[in-house]
């Protein structure tokens, strides 16, 4: 390296989990690893009519420039989309405060930017999203973690952590809390609405100079039973608090990255001039396809028939553990999402561990639950995320097997 | 403001274009101020056809998810175009430093991230494009300008700039010389060949801790003539010290926000991580939709089209200065590109100026010349950018004619 790199540069350091995404593409493995959406459910066909039709409708439009905040008119569709979920009303959140990225990790990235500065404090789950953890240790933020059971978050414990913080005089350090409230990846589980309140009663007894509560919405929609919880930015009455992430990547198309956010008030210029400076707003294209998948009624006929296929991979998986591993992989059954989360009990599962190696000599990949924690040296080596959604059901029961191999493998030799 | 920002998050400001850009799209003014494409020549008719074709053709996979550098069919496309257009070899550079991103905007934000401290230096011509003295200035950088003439940016001053930054002790901290080779936005110019392999050589002299030399080849396809020069990059033997930048924006459409990079190979880890940090690579769905345009040969035909509209508009905007501000408006006639930057001598045409108020009053809209440069304080305060890109010619001469009005009311009241 002869550039003479930013520290930020210098602090970008190359996330495990790609050396997993490589192996799991070379073919030869069962991958329980990757975080994609089975490309079976994508609504390639749709699309295909669809588009035709939006570029007789709206001619040259969506090939132009859009804006930094995004399309107005997908923007009101989400407003009214998500503010009818959480069962209140779209006069809720002035359309301005509704901004458009490219996924949600972008928007991730714009808020963690505006807020962190290095030694500053966010506070995650433990486990938490491990890719955000990547972005916050570019950001060079000191992650603090609370850890979590079947309920999500312990905010019992987070009044504790703001406490110890306070007492440190550390207040004006701490930036962001950033918690998943449904079907968490990892975990699985989603945040109790004891607990959504809860946790914003604990920031609001925190002080003056508050931190921003990111709520990471992005499985909301793939709730198998369809019944759904109110967000916790619904409970944020002031409407400065709480910024509402949620996506289309995973209900619709990964391949549109597509995003979008509520924001507090406070934040809203500083977000759309970061984002202008990134890219000066998302693909407009994008935006229209979505607008229009929206429109024509498409959208919710697509989601109910995604939450059947996830539902019956989900319940394969779970089949396949209780037939082939039994008790030594003990796991709380997802109702939404992509994600298994199982613990092995004394196996360690980290990347550098006998069992990992038995794994990929047996042709299973799955996450090293180490890789979801902001401080692996506190936390435990048993855990694993199975993911089942890109696999098969056959795939599915096939790793299952495999895995369950490696287990008993790992039984013989402890 | 009640949240505790970062010192980015802080330094963020508004971009006065945006009141422009705001004005332009009320309806109520010819802008000649946006730097829009002419949404009349974007393909929406070729590319619904071609996305119906491409879906049937390549199933669910455009819809997934992509990889950070972007999908390797179009980056191999790329390769090829780009060292064909050179008169080099593809094999001159391995396809793992090709990289994609949301324009090109966000790979001048990327390596700016990767590159640049607070007080950092970087260097740009004077006039530079004003996006990115935003993105620099919100990175908190030191922008050093060097003039420019007809032929880019002035190599022998660029050689001064860089002896009294070593001079000051600053070596180690300049780490960006920013250069726009094609039909600068907004000056129009070129930089010449002589001068692309000059600045090669002035930074080869420069010392062991090289900075990045950042070549902008936005507007490279939109020659009037269809002659072309090689690319500094090209000039480079070493391949080590320029980004080459493209996009697919200016050439075929900008709500595609697809760009492309040919970057250093020790930066390329560091990009992809950053990227990945950003949004796990962009829009999948979007980079075959263009792969596909180019594989079914759509896009020269385009390209073709296109040149000739913005040749007759560029013309058509020459003839009214020419017939309606004769002396008062000086300017060099640009061979490419959407922009004429023309000097208005005596006039201030700065936005709190008495001459844009008048022309705000006439109803025409422009981009005053001190939005442009890097140290406004030293800057010229007569220039003004025209763009000729989404107006018609109608309004270009409607335009001019109303600029012309204001003009004569400011050699009036002068």
């Amino acid at each position: 390296m002869d550039f003479n790199l930013s520290k930020k540069g210098r602090r970008a350091s190359p996330q495990p989990i790609t050396y997993l995404m490589n192996k799991g593409a070379s073919g030869d493995f069962v991958s329980l690893a990757a975080g994609l959406v089975d490309s079976q459910t994508l609504p390639a066909e749709e699309v295909g009519d669809l588009i035709s039709k939006l570029l007789r409708e709206r001619g040259h439009e969506p090939l132009q420039y859009g804006t930094n905040a995004g399309l107005a008119s997908l923007r009101e569709k989400v407003r009214s989309r998500v503010t009818n979920q959480d069962g209140t009303s779209a006069d809720d959140i002035p359309l301005d405060r509704v901004v458009l990225s490219t996924g949600s990790q972008q928007m991730l990235y714009v808020l963690t930017e505006i807020m962190v500065d290095p030694g500053d404090i966010v506070i995650t789950s433990a486990p938490s999203y491990f890719v955000y953890l990547g972005t916050l240790q570019m950001a060079g933020a000191k992650i603090v973690t609370v850890p979590s059971d079947r309920d999500g978050m312990r905010v019992d414990l987070l009044a504790e952590v703001l406490e110890q913080i306070k007492a440190a005089g550390q207040a004006d350090r701490l930036k962001i809390v950033y918690a998943t409230t449904y079907f968490q990846n990892p975990s699985g589980v989603s945040l109790s609405i004891e607990r959504r309140k809860a946790l914003l009663d604990a920031m609001a007894s925190f002080g003056s100079m508050q931190p921003l509560v990111i709520e990471d919405a992005a499985y909301r929609e793939l709730d198998f039973s369809g019944a759904d919880k109110p967000s916790m930015w619904s409970f944020d009455k002031s409407g400065r608090r709480v910024a509402y992430l949620g996506t289309f990547s995973k209900p619709f198309s990964p391949g549109f990255r597509t995003g979008f956010a509520f924001l507090p008030e406070d934040l809203i210029e500083k977000v759309e001039i970061v984002k202008g400076n990134h890219d000066f707003g998302s693909a407009n294209f994008n935006q229209h396809v979505i607008d229009a998948f929206l429109e024509h009624g498409l959208y919710d006929k697509h989601l109910s028939k995604l939450r059947e296929t996830y539902r019956a991979k989900c319940l394969a998986m779970c089949e396949a553990i209780d037939r082939d591993l039994g008790e030594s992989l003990s796991y709380v059954r997802p109702e939404g999402g992509l994600y298994v989360w199982g613990d092995l009990d004394d196996i360690d599962t980290g990347m550098e561990s006998a069992f990992f190696k038995r794994c990929l000599e047996e042709g299973v990949l799955y996450v090293p639950g180490l890789l979801c924690y902001g401080r692996p040296e506190s936390a435990p080596r048993s855990k694993l995320r199975l993911s089942f959604g890109p696999a098969s059901v056959e795939e599915i029961t096939e790793g299952i097997k495999r895995l369950s191999k490696a287990v008993s493998r790992a039984g013989v030799s402890r």
